[in-house]
């Protein structure tokens, strides 16, 4: 017994003006995503709760089945793993934009002009020198993702992640400096330790040759890191651990592979998978096939449908829904042929008229052996309401999976 | 971005012989409410728990969005705000009645024959000359509030909620005598002082003359205070702190004015808003209007409904929702222009065959901008069970109603 899980980032949404007061979901012509409700039983999930909106992390904790409320361990962890740290017990972890700030230090552009790959790898390699002084026994590494994105890993003991973000989310304000956010010894010194690193990683940036370039030829130099979402390791019970199976996961996003791996997946690397509307869809469902041989649960992110709905296009949204629905075919084929579960889902509703994370449920289907198949004929918000998985919340979804695979111990006699 | 939400007090019903095997929502021609539910997405919603039958107060408290089950104070705070008493944290108030009792303490009538408001107005006047002398640095307050209703307020130092009803509820048996409910010297103090306020008020109120005159009249004496539902200060945060709107409320009774008090709403006054089926709702309905220009939450509670319902009288709670359904018009017309969200619940369903508060669950639906509309065309108990929002608790709606608002802080990243 196997299955696949599969998250269409940000997938749900509201009724909306421009596509005649239907949601992307319903004005999409998806083939392969009504056939999985129609061939499953539907319904609707609260990622955490009725109306609260999740990140992005809690999201995924919770649809793979563990309590954020309870073992949430800030960003920062998820996007070191993510971009392949060793991350350690006891590491404090950053997600970081390098950015442009003026001589004063007012934030100018969070992005850095968008700064190239190329470019941000150079920078970035300078900062490897930069030793901590101020603070007995901790190091520090900064390691490059993808454009403006990095990861500030903090090693050595008594550190904490009770540290304020300094990347305020904003432009046209000072960059405000870390602070400790309890009185405990471990969040001073971490505060501390990621002071005099932005001290020293502005200096040398600052007389980077490659800046100074970067200004002759136009470009914004990327003369700051702005770390947030201070993150450890989150002490929980792998999902093998849990339930006894062998996990994959398949995405493009640092943060999702830094999710997955958190918990226990094993994660399966496709070229060309880059979280974009580019990605390599193609390459990543035949990935998900081929695990499938390997693996008995298999996730599959995909983050397009988010993307679109950032950006505020409803119709791209639709588009790229149903460019999702025909590059899924394969799998959907063979999951029925050799009765496969599969779960899709979203991990939460960003709604193209709102541009961000919102607390609206997502629609659910699940196709495999023995499923209650219900009156849903159609992949979407409103329609898998009425289906007979009714509503449950995203904490609940994995143990329904478990327990079609026969994974789920027997409580009581 | 702005919501109301109308609470009609025990709305939900189950199907009555008398109405043809309709519950009195299914047998009502409303069409506003009717209108609600075409419009907007709807549900059924547990106020406490499925099956859990919930006070007035604790419903209240839960669909404000404070889970009962760790912030109930109990009773008596409730009703002292609904009054306009300046309670203060540490301060023990009682919901209280004035009784008749026979010579040897029998409780006779536990509403003094309906007393009329002047004649309790004048008894209760009588009260105020009582000083505590057994317990060191407690003094009481009586205020009477309407009929046979009044409060009773105990400050000072070391005192506690954890003391027994004097009412029981009952007549035919003798009055009990309060005794603390745990080991406190707090709820020691307390029981003393109320034990100490009763026999000094039993003694005032047996002298008055105008006891001796009701008795010559004809009429039942007000001759005994029964204290019940001794509760303090709720320790919460409020609605404004919560979610960061200003929230207001009109309502007619006592207590549903101190639940929305407690928790952080204005209470907006309205002429001959009485929490009966005589009530202005007229100018409620303009008083909600009116106050939808400066607040972000407008609650307005109706009680007609639930009135009818432990009368046990399905014709005239057919009526009184259709009295209701005309009177809420110009409220709808004006959220649907004005692009507000409206949600329309009950607060627990009173059965009019029962004629008290059960726990099955009440009807729900929501309109405004994005709502995901369903199919359900009406506003009664079973066709909402079919809509969008499936079932919800009680406690979640607020968060809902928040997350239209983009009152909701993302959780995690």
């Amino acid at each position: 017994m196997k299955a696949v899980l599969i998250i269409l980032d940000g997938v749900g949404d509201r009724p909306i003006k421009a596509l005649g007061g239907l949601t992307p979901l319903q004005a999409a012509k998806a083939e392969i995503l009504d056939l999985i409700a129609e061939r499953g039983e539907c319904g609707i999930m609260d990622p955490i709760a009725p109306g609260q909106p999740p990140g992005s992390d809690t999201a995924h904790l919770a649809i793979f089945g563990y309590d954020p409320e309870k073992c949430y361990p800030g960003r920062g962890a998820f996007e070191a793993l993510g971009v392949g740290v060793d991350l350690k017990p006891g590491d404090v972890a950053f997600r970081c934009n390098l950015a442009t700030i003026s001589d004063d230090g007012v934030i100018i552009d969070r992005r850095a002009g968008r700064i190239s790959n190329v470019d941000a790898e150079k920078l970035s390699e300078s900062l490897k020198e930069i030793r901590i002084e101020g603070v007995d026994g901790v190091e520090a590494e900064f390691i490059h993702s993808s454009e403006h994105r990095g990861v500030l890993v903090l090693r050595g003991e008594k550190l904490s992640r009770m540290v304020s973000d300094v990347d305020p989310h904003l432009t046209g304000v000072k960059v405000p400096k870390p602070h400790p956010l309890d009185d405990s010894i471990e969040a001073k010194r971490t505060a501390k330790a990621l002071e005099e690193f932005l001290e020293k990683a502005g200096k040398i940036l600052r007389n980077h040759p490659l800046n100074k370039e970067r200004v002759k030829r136009g470009l914004k130099p990327a003369n700051a890191v702005l770390p947030r979402g201070a993150g450890v390791l989150p002490r929980i019970k792998s999902i093998n651990e849990l339930w006894g199976i062998k996990a994959a996961a398949i995405a493009g996003g640092a943060l999702y592979k830094g999710v997955a791996k958190a918990v226990g997946f094993e994660l399966i690397k496709v070229e060309g998978a880059d979280g974009t509307v580019n990605t390599n869809l193609k390459g990543k469902v035949e990935a998900v096939i081929s695990a499938l041989k390997e693996y008995d649960l298999v996730f599959l992110h995909i983050k397009a449908t988010d993307n679109v709905s950032h950006d505020k296009k409803p119709e791209k949204k639709v588009e790229v829904i149903e460019w999702i629905s025909r590059e899924l075919k394969p799998l959907v084929d063979t999951v029925l042929s050799e009765n496969y579960y599969l779960a899709l889902t979203g991990d939460h509703t960003t709604p193209c008229e709102v541009g961000s994370h919102t607390g609206d449920p997502v629609p659910l289907a699940i196709i495999g052996p023995g499923v209650r198949r219900d009156n849903v004929k159609r992949f979407d918000e409103i329609s898998c309401a009425l289906g007979g998985l009714n509503r449950i919340r995203g904490i609940d979804l994995m143990r329904i999976l478990m327990n079609y695979l026969g994974r789920v111990p027997l409580f009581g006699e």
